[in-house]
């Protein structure tokens, strides 16, 4: 710190206290780097590693693909897409087992996913897809791929930069045209959680199917998307579930479209008694003819360690603490930030509130890479946001204050 | 052994030479788990680890991920699919720079080529794709699923199961209707090694564009994509690349085909100045504008490692011990398992021949397990084939001995 005087003094007591009052607070040594001065504010963007991690795809790497070798295929890793799936379903998104895989890349998943759904709805006057304009840029760029090859249209919403998608917009936008509508649950700038189940209760009003994209919640609020009756959802695994750089993503299938599911990239893995090899391609019966290709493994070890921690905390517990990091991040910036001239494009309101707060600047965009050169790490985002991301299982709230309190030190340079 | 004669003695002296004169021997030492007694005779289907890979990987999640946390996309991740994929393209492919890059999985990869393949032949009389009955499952169902959503039929080369496919079976399938032809350069069954060049030349004879799958040549054999002027190419990284379960796959597009690239997959990866995040999807200049979602950056590490050795041995060193791998071990079929009624069904030529062979007979599907249990593992194929896959860095002679004197003892059992 520059300059010390009362309000930073009780800024900095106040995260001591709100460290030792954490339940949480334990987990955070689970993670790799965590004993350092680093300030990482982008958790919801790359999580950190389980120090188990490095021991578990060390142990992977000699014993089951070393030692185990092809065999480890039978033994094991076909089964793990499933097997894992059905653990997030349990520990984070509120599914009940056989409707949730780990398949490909976020983006592959929800092209797979719009499809699908696009495949069930049978009413050829829907011919509109409804996304909104703050969607995370995979899913705008890939729904306007979709569009033109199947000759529909897009139908934007208008998003708020500094909220997001409210459930009248969807009413409003939702009608007889409408095939398939796909939001994200978070939006990746503002940090807006949209009401899922009010609004995936809209899509339905109007007749239409609803594909969530949770890359920005899973992990990170309490989920519950068989109570919500949502049709598809996806979501990455790399941001709050710590699977690693490119880890696969996951795919949520409601059982009911299960039968007769469609999609489009018909691989081996995907197909009924995949080593029969047989001619002709059919289906697997359940969610695991959503898949296409070999299953990357490696990502998958890496978030089995996450889920079990977030199995054991619990996703309540989750929610509690990311509620009060971002809350303590909003005291920091309006102490701080605010009087610079920093302004905060996040939701106040803890209901629509995810775990991640943005506030702008136009000195942002230079100021991040002198961020990152003093080990304090939170993301920027164009035009002028800084990202602070809060992973509630890892993040210390003194880790906040030593974050946000860089920030302020480079605004009040002359 | 169970028994013990002049004739093992002189294979197994054979053996002995052969590992002392192999100039790649040393190689072996480098991959983890080679000072045990397993025989591993499924290279062609997951290669082993290298032991540098278990240090790497550690290394990558301590220091690049733990470390340097998001801040490496920048520094480092975002380059590795064309870094990678130009030292795949110099070291395996034949590829001049800027044209082959990592992503996604095979299955995906080709679905993606073959979409820009059918997007680039602009004649639309061409409503055909010709394929081949004993391409591998993947490629098959793929483009049933494609041929379905495009309205296109498809042409099915009936391939001879102990072979592959001829350039005449070609010459004679592609004609005016043909839009794309989908083959493997080494049939995943027979290991026959079709003639890439000439049936190249002889699907451009025809008008059409050709997609070649590389699955089980790129690392067994050597490969010029360019001097062929081959138009797409597939292929998977966790066989003779030894990548991991379920590493990430590979694209080569012809420099030609790179303006104008149409793949129907658009993810922010793919996207010209992808963290602008801006509004329409324009996609990135290059081989680069194939790319969907995040990459998986493990397997890329892992594959690195295998690119190196390659890059200094040479692929034509690795040829040619290949092919006295599978050489030896016909010796080894012709003394022992063609006595016992197995059938070979691979082709004898080492100009056909990749770097497995498929042997067959009726009670192999059993006998599988059973080798399994003694640590002798070559894979099974139905409806009644061993496949012995020898890979040239870590396979030796002794190894394939070891192997298939297991199998001629258990069909010696009374």
């Amino acid at each position: 710190m520059s300059t010390v005087h009362g309000t930073q003094d009780a800024l900095l007591q106040h995260a001591v206290e709100l460290d030792a009052a954490d339940p949480l607070a334990g987990y955070r040594d689970h993670f790799v780097g965590t004993d350092t001065d680093l300030s990482y504010l982008d958790g919801n963007s790359l999580g950190r590693p389980l120090k188990r991690t490095v021991t578990d795809i060390s142990a992977f790497i000699q014993e089951n693909w070393g030692g185990r070798l092809i065999r480890g295929w039978d033994e094991e890793w076909l089964a793990l897409p499933e097997a894992i799936g059905d653990q997030l379903g349990r520990a984070v998104l509120g599914a009940a087992p056989g409707q949730t895989i780990i398949a490909d890349s976020t983006t592959v998943v929800l092209y797979k996913l719009v499809r699908a759904a696009l495949a069930a709805v049978k009413d050829p006057a829907r011919t509109e897809i409804v996304l909104d304009t703050d969607n995370f840029p995979t899913d705008r760029y890939l729904l306007e791929g979709i569009a033109r090859e199947e000759g529909l249209t897009l139908r934007w919403i208008e998003a708020d930069p500094a909220a997001g998608v409210s459930v009248e917009q969807v009413r409003e936008a939702a009608g007889p045209s409408t095939a398939v509508v796909v939001l994200s649950q978070i939006a990746y700038r503002s940090g807006y959680l949209a009401d899922l189940p009010a609004i995936t209760a809209a899509v339905h009003d109007a007749g239409a199917l609803v594909v969530w994209d949770l890359c920005h919640s899973a992990g990170s609020v309490e989920i519950d998307l068989d109570a919500a009756d949502v049709d598809f959802a996806a979501g990455c695994t790399y941001k709050y579930l710590n699977g690693g750089p490119g880890s696969p993503a996951f795919a949520y299938i409601n059982s009911r479209h299960l039968p007769g599911l469609s999609q489009p990239i018909w691989g081996w893995m995907g197909r009924k008694d995949a080593f029969e090899m047989a001619a002709g391609y059919e289906p697997a019966p359940g969610v695991r003819g959503f898949l296409s290709g070999t299953p990357a493994i490696f990502g998958m070890i890496a978030m089995r360690g996450t889920l079990d921690l977030i199995e054991e905390a619990g996703m309540s517990a989750l929610r509690e603490k990311s509620l009060k990091l971002t809350a303590y991040a909003l005291e920091l910036h309006d102490a701080w930030l605010a009087p610079a001239g920093v302004q905060l494009a996040t939701p106040r309101d803890a209901e629509r509130r995810g775990s991640h707060i943005t506030v702008d600047h136009p000195d942002f965009r230079e100021m991040t890479a002198e961020l990152w050169d003093q080990d304090v790490i939170p993301d920027f985002r164009a035009p002028q946001g800084i990202r602070i991301g809060l992973s509630p299982l890892s993040t210390s709230f003194t880790e906040v204050y030593r974050g946000v309190a860089a920030i302020r030190d480079l605004l009040a340079r002359p």
